[in-house]
């Protein structure tokens, strides 16, 4: 293979580089928070009180989510098992150190420390998260060296985004619609744009999937879904927020999945089942519902807008993602514009709507914890009163419901742009020279990045065998 | 292939019938319960005593074993992966938005509507389970659109038997041997009985499991086993109830295990081995403890029970699932009769024989929590007397033990009546054409239902070349 | 075949007279505890304080660990994917419900009975991955009743060696580095020393892995990476002990993970990555970590024992495992030594360093409670200065920091030699005949204890055509 690339010294310079900035800045700037410093226990805290056990399950079932969810979930080409679960596991680990870095500085600093518990870890899976959407714009297409370079680019511009729209536009956003699918899928269709691939457009021999990458490839998503849940409801407040939160995804994902169904086998032409649209479609409603999840929404509509969701994504599958490749240069891998964009468009849509229809009719007085900046702002009488009957509230911005839906707006247009800018220029440092970028022919291959078992040759014999013919690249452009 | 069917019509129109049907009852009826409508809350709430947080830890560990652990057990044929694992999703999915509504009507149904909370969501997965476990009696026979319809029936007259022996009988029944596993079993044997097919008794040649069929399906015990604690103790009372149910689960599965492994090598003609056994009969010792495992049975019996019905389970699929398939035109695919009829009615008896011999000076005054029919009844003094010992005590019947177990006695066969008629009928409407049923020689084909991989027809080799002696249906008859 | 053996026998005896042991101790001994026990329930305990709150989210994913991560790390053999985890599976079940008895003897045995409840399991379940540890070193090489065998004289000799550390030498270890993977690790030397095949170090035609195994033990490594955090905080204090138990097992695997893909890089000789290295050196970190896991030693010292463990784990592989083999006749099947013998060398002097270096004005007065043998004995006037502070305070041994230490080395020592010198015995004894134990030729080969699939042959089949010069046993040798 003469076009082989190597990772002997691209991939251990860059990790070395990395783990002695990494040690550096650990050793300087981090610490323990109040939670994880053992000199702050006394008399006064209770053990069973520290925020550990309020953190910790959410952290777990997340890390499930983003190691075995999104790792099988990866893993569906039939010659890139290894590539798609292995990488997902390289860069999922690469970003969470180095979110909890850059997170670090923006959100959990002071006294000249960034302070360290499982909450830093939960927030840095959430920037992990978004690196692992945008990888599937790009994946079979990048060796591992250019997704740490796109891992330690994107988390830093993520955790600028993030504070600016958190500390100046100030939005509701409990299911990271805004700030995780979106941010996440313009990122990433900016890396692939500029990766762009003419040959790829008329199809590669290796893009296809094997029975038992699909089979893998669907318990992925059995795992993505069954802990949706816990991600759309790890950051909300604490009771009656969260367990709606954990409701209304649960409903979303549900009547998410039946539409996929129905919708594969509608738009067959011998009405059968696709598994592309089982391993992907069926969870867009737990990205349709993020944006409300906490809100009284009531539950009909967290079930409507599964419904919607996944229509979306579906169509989006099937007509956008061609078009978008052929006509706009945009190659979207694993079709994170549909699954992402799309229905977090419409999450944040719903969103606004769900933010302009509020009243302390439906929600009583802890509407203003929810809508927190509608609350009334430091000093008002308004807010006392309300305290009396909310103890732990903050004082708000006193926004009306229709400023806040302007805002919302706002950091909507914000994270599209600024994302999407972002991925432009991750995209050309990606395209650097000596960052082992895989040719044209032998992307979506393991071959090229592993050491490989003898029965990788059997894995590839029906290749040889029934030619070209049996594949149609649009069917697996999942 | 001339007699292929299609799911083009039929499938859309039932998801999208039912679709519009659920929209209209849950906008209607449905609404948040107390500890998810965020009116209720204010400064006399605590968020962290929210039912959420006692709720959605064992709701979690459910979900797990449902989409994961039956999906992946139930994909233990060569050539029927996809559609054991995904006819799984979609049938979970759908019983569960059904069952919200149906149990909402019969048992969360107040001042007109339907109140929903994550507890609703368990109550409604352990319905889901019934629907699953059925399935097992048909798997690989039946289309996505029978699943269905056994669905849309299964759950209402599940929720109506579950309401009536619930509320009119009272029984015990932590860990659902009853109203879950015998239920289950009836209701799916009359479903099979009704769609006997007289030519698979002969075996049929896609009837086989493969090298990684089968690792896939023992991974799916592995979840079962390690969340069944959970499902057994989802909804007993909190503190030492809910304590004792995982211990004896535990020990359970335990005991069943090694006793599996053994009898499987000690009736094998070579003394190997068998998959099958590994994968189903490992589990039964869950099944059996279910209907005493909160009870003050000692750590001894948990372990005893998991032998027993461990060897039941197993001289059932030895013996009894032929001579059904043969001799009663019953054919139970996955022997679901033996993993939860038999370990059943074991379970019930030994539940019968746990409540004859509970006294007060084993329980304490908890007796008569956990035996809540024989708390005594509104009014007697000695209610007062005990409520000042044990504070949530609730009036009972003032039943003695000989009653509760004479009307578990009569709840045992109200559930196998009203299961086996339900299942009866059932079976009946899902022999309508249009319904897409396979052909006899299209069982256990993924071919008929999905578009599929080039390599499907690789996986599919060693048929062609090796004929049919190879495959003899009673050892593939997991 | 003719050297073939059979479990026809063996097995069912051995697990008939266990069962028959286990029944009669479980009915002599076994009893519930006071927080499983009905009858000290009453107006005075509440509920969600029992311990079951605390300590089953720990034993829940320990469960996973054992039962998913091991058993699917285990099935990395092309042929022997079987074995590895369901002998995994029989092996761990049987060892807990042992260590039940075993370790409730030594330290939960009062008033004539053993007590019993979820913590009990947390403490079986630790000693069962001692028994798993020790099978990865002749994994493949061993009969499922030697496992037996082996399983029920490890558990005593483990109980014994754990309690006469913690109760005479008095050790910090919160994450089980000693006791757990020491022991395990040198327990397992002893037992593949004595069982030694010198035909093996010439490499096995049945010694490789397939694209599909890889895959499944990556998923294993991927279960044991996201639980771990789990395992090495479930036996700390509650509190900010845990929360730093989890956060420094969660930075320690982070980096080591990187690391691990970095060296793998490095020194292939074609710069590709080897799926061995991916699924066992990233896992270093976490056992590096774990003997000062609940101390104050920062997050970039976790992060640096990650990077360490990880190295010396990887360069283990690389040069000591062939050197044991051929020079020392220990063939370490898994390479167990260099994941948990070295690292665990490592982790138990970072230990020592951080019990060194440990200050009050670190910890402030909850240092006597970590480093719990520090604290001031029985009648100290130090003592109730301290407890006002730290209420739950127990009297100490009042050891100094440099006393403390050289406990923490003899314990080490004694550690070692009691499993060294079990490992030994027990390895004796598993040479005894009628065992089962598979000939040279059969071993990594399901077909000898399993009734196998009818493509099992043609997984085999690229063996065939392709000959023995594909396999190099020493990139095998994970």
């Amino acid at each position: 293979m003469k076009d082989s690339v190597s990772l002997k010294v691209s991939l251990p310079v860059f990790v070395l580089v990395f783990e002695v900035i990494i040690i550096a800045l650990y050793a300087v700037f981090v610490t323990y928070d109040d939670d994880t410093n053992a000199k702050l226990q006394n008399n006064e805290t209770s053990p069973m009180e520290n925020s550990l056990y309020r953190d910790y399950p959410y952290f777990a079932d997340v890390q499930v989510m983003i190691f075995i969810g999104f790792g099988c979930l990866l893993a569906f080409f039939r010659f890139y098992g290894f590539g798609g679960m292995v990488f997902n596991f390289l860069t999922a680990t690469f970003a969470i150190q180095w979110a909890i870095l850059m997170q670090g500085f923006f959100q959990f600093y002071y006294d000249g420390k960034i302070h360290l518990g499982v909450i830093n870890l939960v927030n840095a899976e959430f920037a992990c998260a978004v690196v692992l959407i945008s990888f599937g714009a790009v994946l079979g297409k990048t060796s591992p060296v250019q997704l740490l370079v796109m891992a330690s680019l994107e988390i830093p511009i993520f955790a600028v985004t993030e504070w600016a729209v958190l500390k100046y536009i100030r939005i509701n956003d409990a299911g990271g619609t805004i700030l995780i699918h979106i941010f996440a899928c313009y990122f990433g269709l900016g890396v692939t744009f500029m990766l762009y691939r003419p040959s790829l457009n008329d199809g590669h021999a290796k893009e296809i999937t094997s029975y038992h990458s699909d089979i893998l490839s669907v318990m992925g998503t059995l795992f993505l879904w069954v802990f949706w849940p816990s991600f759309n409801s790890a950051l909300t407040f604490k009771g009656d927020d969260q367990h709606r939160a954990i409701l209304h995804t649960f409903i979303g994902l549900s009547s998410s999945t039946i539409t996929a169904f129905a919708l594969s086998a509608l738009f067959n032409k011998r009405g059968k089942l696709t598994m592309a649209d089982i391993q992907n479609v069926t969870l867009a409603g737990g990205v349709t519902v993020g944006a409300s999840v906490d809100m009284m929404i009531s539950p009909v509509a967290a079930y409507a807008l599964g419904v919607m969701g996944c229509t979306a994504c579906f169509f989006g599958y099937k007509y956008l993602t061609p078009f978008m490749a052929y006509r706009m240069r945009i190659q979207d891998q694993c079709g994170i514009h549909n699954l992402h964009g799309l229905t977090g468009i419409i999450s944040a849509t719903a969103g606004i709507c769900a933010i302009l229809l509020a009243t302390e009719e439906t929600y009583g007085p802890s509407m203003y914890q929810i809508f927190s900046h509608r609350a009334p702002p430091e000093g008002d009488p308004q807010l006392l009163e309300l305290q009396k009957v909310i103890p732990g509230l903050k004082p708000g911005l006193g926004r009306t419901a229709r400023e806040q839906a302007l805002y919302q707006v706002a950091a909507v247009f914000t994270t599209i742009g600024a994302s999407t800018v972002g991925g432009l220029l991750t995209g050309l440092v990606m395209k650097f020279p000596s960052l082992a970028s895989p040719s044209d022919k032998n992307c979506f291959n393991d071959e090229l990045f592993f050491e490989l078992p003898s029965d990788f040759s059997s894995v590839e014999a029906p290749l040889t065998y029934e030619g070209k013919g049996q594949m149609n690249p649009m069917d697996t452009k999942v």
